[in-house]
């Protein structure tokens, strides 16, 4: 308890004595995320759990048994989007993050955060969504709180007033499981359960563009039983799981080149993009492999499973378009790189900020 | 899972047939809150253990252990007030509702929403604050989130922005405690740590009247020690634990009271106020009866364990002040009864809303 007793003196960090102030991308999930956790909260609430800054965060029940969890914050603007709603990313998004942790999910903790003004005939709305993905991951919410916030301007045809939803998550982890970056060797294939960008560009899209007629829906989806499926099949060739979300794809790749120490490499022609993901991104300027995904996993594997692995991805719903996109190399040096469809190589950095601001 | 799933088309309520539309006092912890779950949350989210209404919920992890599971969103203004801040209170709150379900706090998971502009000098003071509580309570905050949301208005004197906090917290529970109302039995004596309404009363009379000089103070503070050490020694003689927050001391007696089914009395003479929190009170119209504390436990306990339970609270820094306020009695009524200073009787009922909205 030391150390935490004596960071009650912690000293302002260099952006607080510079007057820095939080910008959007501070939420991103970019690298000015990574500097506000480095920098911000690391050195004041830092412990042998947090600083591992995994999807969910794994507690010793003695027994030989673990409990994973995990918080989420979810706040999408607008609420309703293309494929799906807040109420639904708000469960999908924190049952995903125990799963790729390999928890199963066991209950679910629901808080909502609503401005004075929004209509009841909305929230009810979000409240089947949550209702409905929770029954699709076969999951309870079990507890929850709601506060009630001023308004910060008048509900009205273009704004309904704020809704915040934050769901933690609790799972029971199986102890033969042994996931993470340090886990990954070199010859592991990288998988991911389909095509990517969706979540993030449908809801540009329909923020940016209303105009613009698109069949671009979110893939937000609970994974969590592909997962199961997949661990109890494969669970010992398996090396690493993590959902593509904030800073998509590449910021994925370099996360996991970094904490490996490993070299990582995409092939852009295996990296399935639908034909109205890739218009929206055209049209509005970004690159897919930086967008967050809802419903997508990757999955390091051990060479010799890959086939076996993606049949079982394949035999369910949300892995049909289930592909190999890269693999971990020999190099020591960290790095992330994109094997271009012209035949080219880029490295993959993860991007500073979010050029999607508030969607998830 | 035939019912969740049957949830998909639940009609929308009368509120929102009628354009209802959400106020502050739904997130008041008073009537309007109970009616907001039992009308639009719990036909929708509806399940055994999320039906309880407990302060936290009880899953079974099998061989014969409980986890117990909470949340609470956090959005008190300003974040900063006399005798803490919102970092200390989304510690402490989740940790007391923890401690009163009988469970000892393992882990919490922290997520902020921070809006554009707030200055990340005074998130590291929140942050400072968390850990102190954090260290305070032995307990770590073991994952976490932030996203940043547009800003309001522009920072400035007069408003720094906003900032919630989300605490979701996982404790283990004694499987031989059995508390609630249930568990509740005519002739138990009802038992408080201390004075009431510093909470509530600090903060309103911080932004209400900012000039009047005062030495009230929060009382907010983790009381999962002092509980520890009551549960330990006299934890077959206690019935049943709440912290008195939202909607204060005379919502708890009013929810005792029509939860055991049985008659609930307060002594008026019995219950501490502070002259600091009886005169601001009274300069803001408030009954001190119907705000919110931070630090404050009621117990209900068997008469005869009364005394021995008043030593080990009064022995425990929190609890010099402890005292016996009231008693459970025989009627069958499910009211709660305040025996005034002066003699006579009212019944207290629990607030509607909150007169005083984010103050938690």
């Amino acid at each position: 308890m030391s150390d935490r007793a004596a960071s009650r003196g912690t000293k302002p960090s260099a952006a607080a004595r510079r007057g820095g102030r939080i910008a959007l991308a501070h939420g991103g999930g970019g690298q000015l995320t990574d500097e506000l956790i480095e920098h911000t909260i690391l050195p004041r609430l830092g412990n042998e759990l947090l600083n591992e800054l995994l999807d969910a965060a794994m507690l010793d029940l003695g027994a030989g048994q673990r409990l994973a969890m995990t918080i989420d914050s979810y706040v999408v603007q607008p609420w309703r989007f293309p494929g799906g709603d807040i109420g639904r990313l708000a469960v999908c998004g924190t049952v995903n993050d125990l799963a790729v942790s390999g928890a199963r999910p066991i209950g679910l903790a629901l808080a909502m955060i609503v401005s004075e003004g929004f209509a009841t005939g909305d929230l009810e709305v979000i409240l089947d969504s949550v209702a409905a993905a929770a029954s699709d991951a076969g999951v309870h919410v079990v507890t929850g709180d709601t506060k009630a916030i001023g308004r910060r301007s008048i509900p009205g045809p273009d704004h309904d007033g704020d809704v915040f939803l934050i769901t933690a998550g609790v799972g029971r982890a199986a102890t033969d499981v042994r996931l993470g970056p340090k886990h990954v060797r070199c010859g592991d294939r990288l998988l991911i359960n389909g095509p990517i960008g969706d979540h993030g560009l449908a809801i540009m899209l329909a923020r940016e563009m209303p105009e613009i007629q698109s069949p671009l829906r979110s893939d937000v989806a609970p994974l969590n039983r592909l997962i199961e499926a997949v661990l109890a099949s494969h669970g010992e060739a398996v090396s690493f799981m993590r959902d593509p979300t904030r800073s998509g794809l590449a910021g994925l790749g370099a996360d996991l080149a970094r904490h490996s120490g490993l070299h990582v490499t995409f092939d852009e022609k295996a990296i399935e993009v639908r034909p109205a993901a890739e218009h929206a991104a055209e049209m509005l300027g970004l690159d897919p492999l930086e967008i967050a995904n809802e419903g997508k996993v990757v999955l390091a594997v051990r060479a010799s499973a890959v086939d076996a692995v993606l049949k079982t991805l394949r035999a369910h719903p949300l892995g049909e378009q289930a592909r190999c996109i890269g693999a971990v190399g020999e190099e020591r040096d960290g790095l992330c790189e994109l094997r271009t469809a012209l035949g080219g190589r880029r490295v993959v950095a993860k991007p500073y900020g979010e050029q999607l601001p508030r969607i998830c």
